[in-house]
């Protein structure tokens, strides 16, 4: 069935439950003044806060498989990452919109599917579906996400707060989408699909570690904890030293996963964050537990501390890592 | 050569000119706080103003074609898009973020040219590249613009705001690009290139109109006369009376185009507004000139008004017909 534009807008306006006009968002004030249906969405801002903006593009092919994931979980995915980068400034998320592209024989029940995963985290967070835009696409699936968040002014958490002596944390555990996206690569069998329980961003983590004051920098480890250390470390113009044995590792197939894959596997969507090294750090923040794994040096140099002492140097090797599986070139 | 992500980052923030901080906006203030460097931009909003929001997709093979079109051309198309939108408010542009999906091969040459085209367009109203989210692509070129704008608070002109007895207005005269569009696509000749004149944003009109209130209601032709008056009809359940004779038509090749091209032919990037009928409107804003076209009926037919009176039912027919020109299926 080839892509019909105004179905498509319809049914995201009737799966978003709303028509034209916004549900009031959670600090009990319409956010949204004007969404879908005019030249621009028109927001307002709550006084004395800034806004966050975030977009995240994601590509069949590049960040996703349709044989590999079901349509809800790309669908959730996608809202995931936008959410999750507003998690690592400390902000609230406020609004989204979607630009999707689809090529015109996708069926429609796959689009559904989408939406529904997609709006389904939406409504979690209490957030809007703003605006947007659709179009066909020549060939693969082609979604970006926009989210918008605000924070009291002046109080982002910024990747570039930290210094020398602060203690680094990390939340939850490690290394299991990773392992599960290689195990799917390694078998290349389409029987078999990605499972359903899709990532969470951490947004009251966020929130507590900005109300508390607790963090000094903040990312959260989309690319790899390796890589996204590494952004701090340059924002912040320190160097790193992480102990191998405090990685929190996730679980897959019923096995710990592999320290490689704790320090390089993407998609974790937990928060990387420092705190000064008198600060009293929760042992658990919303449930989650907090891992202290390293400390924040000074230089630029990040070194893994193995057992017996033993040191290497940490090379930021996480996005690199997982473009080469999921790319079709 | 292939595409490096971190070439072109810092190709971009090079060209941006502006490292990771972006320059003062014209209303005096940093609009961007924290810019490309961090999970998310951090912006501040003019007290007193709301948000204005857009997204536009831009696709190869859809909207553009890299052998009719220069890379300058349409990288200055993309970001039009966005900024007529703002226009289409009466709002004031503050920042743009860009996502941008390349083929791997795809030549260096082609993306400066791009960015050149984009950026010159970004300096001349005076808004910073604040971030966005560069990725590869299986096939073609991708690109998704956001811009922020704002606007005081209630002041947007929204599309929803005008009644029967009002004047239809729009600015500038009506397609001439829409004529070279067809005359690339029926010559099909690879050695002709789109002329490098790019629209531009009617930024200027639109903030006249919303400081004067003069407009009740505004839209920005982007799919066509027909099918953009069709959008504003539809928010304010209304109708239209359009005389064929009043609209102002565009030249192409030393003749006035066709009433057809000037009716249902895209990418203008004019404004289309209503105001009161007691309201003086002037026959030129901003150097621009101001033509009226029609008014304001109840119902929610739009009609043609030919010589001689022939009445005609105005069909919506923009936006479907150069998407058939586009499509590459």
């Amino acid at each position: 069935v080839p892509l019909e534009e105004r179905l498509l807008i319809s049914q995201i306006r009737r799966l978003a439950g709303e028509g034209r006009h916004a549900r009031p968002f959670d600090r009990g004030k319409r956010a949204v003044i004007a969404g879908i249906g005019d030249d621009c969405a028109v927001l307002r801002i709550p006084t004395r806060h800034e806004l966050l903006v975030t977009t995240d593009f994601s590509l069949e092919g590049v960040h996703f498989r349709r044989d590999w994931h079901s349509p809800r979980l790309i669908g959730h995915r996608c809202l995931t990452r936008g959410l999750s980068d507003i998690a690592a400034m400390g902000g609230e998320p406020m609004a989204f919109f979607l630009s999707l592209a689809l090529p015109r024989r996708i069926p429609q029940r796959w689009v559904e599917g989408f939406l529904h995963g997609l709006l389904r985290l939406a409504m979690q967070f209490n957030i809007p579906l703003a605006g947007g835009d659709t179009t066909q696409s020549p060939d693969a699936v082609l979604a970006d996400i926009l989210v918008l968040g605000s924070v009291p002014k002046g109080r982002a958490i910024l990747r570039s707060g930290t210094r020398p002596g602060d203690r680094i944390y990390v939340t939850g555990a490690l290394g299991a989408a990773a392992a599960e996206t290689n195990f799917l690569y390694e078998k290349a069998d389409k029987s078999l699909k990605q499972s359903e329980a899709g990532p969470q961003p951490r947004i009251a983590i966020g929130r507590f570690l900005r109300e508390s004051r607790i963090a000094t920098a903040m990312i959260d480890i989309s690319d790899g904890l390796s890589t996204d250390l590494s952004h701090i470390c340059e924002e912040s113009s320190v160097g790193a030293n992480i102990r191998a044995d405090a990685i929190p590792r996730g679980w897959f197939r019923g096995r710990e996963v592999d320290l490689r894959l704790a320090l390089h596997g993407g998609d974790a969507y937990e928060l990387l964050f420092t705190a000064r090294k008198r600060t009293h750090v929760p042992a658990s923040i919303a449930g989650i537990p907090v891992a202290e794994i390293g400390e924040v040096v000074s230089g630029n140099r990040m070194t893994l501390i193995k057992a017996h002492g033993r040191r290497s140097y940490l090379k930021p090797q996480g996005w690199e890592h997982f473009r080469r599986h999921f790319s079709r070139h």
